[in-house]
């Protein structure tokens, strides 16, 4: 059975599980499968990114709050210095918004290395009570989803969601160590040596930076492949699936939003991405942009594929989305980065590579 | 500064964050610092439990649902054998209440081996959107507490959440292959091969087990210790710090608990936490209990310092705590599972083993 034809229904409607109305009318509802509308929006007010050596060299080079010189950051270690990265993002976030980390109620947090040790060692010195997530490359979806969910439900006033990646400690988790040199096919990605933290509100306070009005909630999708180098084709199953729901449950059309944007399917994965939904009668390739092909250039940084990793959509949503919002450029956009459900010991069992996406509504204020 | 100090104020009230009292006198509230009071119950509708043979032969054996003949359950691998024990306590509780998999909203799942394989693999066929977590062995709590949220906020009416852990991944993750003939001391503990699940709603229906009324959400807590072959004594000033805290956020004293209980401190890390305590002038002595010791018999079972695991605490409190609560035993329990935050790498790279803790209030009908 293919994966949409359980959302068909016989009147041609969409299933769901649409919860009542409660009595307050800015009460978030509930939509469809698996979305969420905000009625009441929840303010994004501010956030910082800090990034890598290579991505300060980027096409976006400019726009990240803290471009290291170094990237051990004067650690002993990569995994300290992945640390490094989401304790800078969180410390960096709170001074741009005159912000205590006192006042943030609840943090959400996570990354890619096994365990998420990268986040316990980072956000440790801050003392807030952490909701610890896995998704993945997906992670600042899921982080944002949760955290809009915890505003919206009136449990916090503020919250904060970090995540990060790190091209070393990525290789040496997921692949092998620098020294052995590893070769890179074209579908491989580079994995961003990035950061960043976002601050969220039911307040609005001057100068948000945007306001999430929804959410979609991805379940696993897993097509079958087992190419661990060739990650945008093992997640596009997945972002298409969220992407597709997403419209239905919205009951939108892509020319509503000035991007649909992916975190790190790359140039192959986008191919397939846009094949996926063109066969559901979706047609995104007007307005489809992918943080991974925008972080790097290819051309000049050897990146073959584009970035991948949690930082990679988490830093281009803070430097360079955000801004877009902010300036006006864009007034929506449908953030919808995507995981990859694998480690090495999966990979080396002959296990199939599973994806995961959550998409999240983010608009101009 | 020590851990307490900085809750104490100048006039003697905890400092908080009370948010205020929502239109609706139903909304849950929030409540000092990182408590939710959920004044409409949460229901926890079913759970099942599934195990490893050599829980079944423990003090608890006759109680679970599924007791393994075989630690492998037929698989190839020991990460296979563990998705299955999620994949059958998510389908023996959706048999137990009747209800199909494509009416629960949201999934929140989690497990201890790098990148939550054991999850992916094991609740990717039942399709439901999820929202994957990582606390170690704090999984249950933290997921049941995000789950109540989910519900209390009004996003969902039925969600469901699981975890589980298993011996031989566990040590192959965390320490040496099983062939290795590894040695342990009196404080190793010994991971549970076992997963329960829960389904939660905000509709009672005939039949539901306990009604979750509140949770504390905890924050690391690290002391310095550097023992990963004594999780208890690692993670017991966690649970202190998140018990300390439920009981000034809620105002409530340890004589309101039929009982207080613990993950997986075990025999060493129970001795830790109840001096922490009463340090603070709370003596739970009387009432508390944790699910290592209880699910084994050391004295035939061999397993030192008692059981440990995601799949400890949850087996034991979906087969024990909830059973207590039907029949009216117990009244009100404080579930306050506990995680250690390692992983090898961490451990390796001399760092040190920082706890957190998530506790829940489960009361019964």
């Amino acid at each position: 059975m293919a994966i949409y034809d359980q959302y068909k229904e016989k009147d041609g409607k969409p299933k769901g599980q649409e919860a009542e109305n409660l009595a307050e009318k800015n009460q978030p509802q509930a939509l469809g499968r698996q979305s969420i509308h905000f009625k009441q929006p929840v303010y994004l007010i501010e956030s910082a990114s800090v990034v890598g050596t290579k991505e300060g060299k980027g096409p976006l080079g400019d726009l990240f709050d803290v471009v290291l010189t170094d990237d051990l950051n004067g650690c002993e270690n990569w995994e300290d210095a992945e640390s490094t990265l989401q304790r800078d993002a969180i410390y960096t976030t709170l001074q741009k918004a005159d912000f205590r980390s006192e006042n943030v109620r609840y943090l959400f947090a996570g990354d890619l290395l096994g365990q998420s040790i990268a986040s316990t060692f980072g956000i440790m010195t801050f003392e807030i009570p952490l909701f610890g997530l896995y998704g993945a490359c997906s992670t600042c979806g899921l982080s944002l989803s949760l955290a809009s969910m915890t505003i919206a439900g009136g449990f916090a006033d503020y919250v904060m969601c970090v995540t990060s990646s790190h091209f070393a400690s990525a290789e040496k988790e997921f692949r092998y160590p620098l020294e052995y040199g590893n070769q890179r096919p074209l579908s491989a990605s580079w994995t961003v040596t990035g950061s960043a933290a976002f601050l969220l509100s039911n307040k609005k306070k001057e100068g948000a930076r945007a306001v999430i009005t929804g959410i979609t909630s991805g379940k696993i999708v897993d097509y079958g492949l087992k190419d661990s180098m060739n990650m945008g084709a093992c997640m596009a199953p997945a972002a298409a699936d969220v992407i597709y729901r997403h419209m239905r449950d919205f009951s939108t059309k892509p020319e509503e939003y000035d991007r649909i944007i992916t975190g790190d399917l790359g140039l192959v994965g986008q191919t397939a991405l846009l094949d996926l939904l063109r066969k559901k009668g979706i047609d995104i390739s007007g307005r489809h942009m992918d943080c991974g092909i925008e972080i790097f250039d290819d051309k000049t940084q050897d990146t073959h594929a584009g970035g991948s990793g949690c930082g990679c959509a988490a830093a281009v949503l803070s430097a360079y989305i955000l801004r877009k919002l902010e300036e006006g450029t864009w007034k929506k956009v449908l953030f919808v980065p995507t995981g990859a459900l694998l480690s090495k010991v999966s990979f080396n069992e002959g296990k199939t590579v599973p994806g995961i996406a959550h998409a999240v509504v983010i608009e101009g204020v």
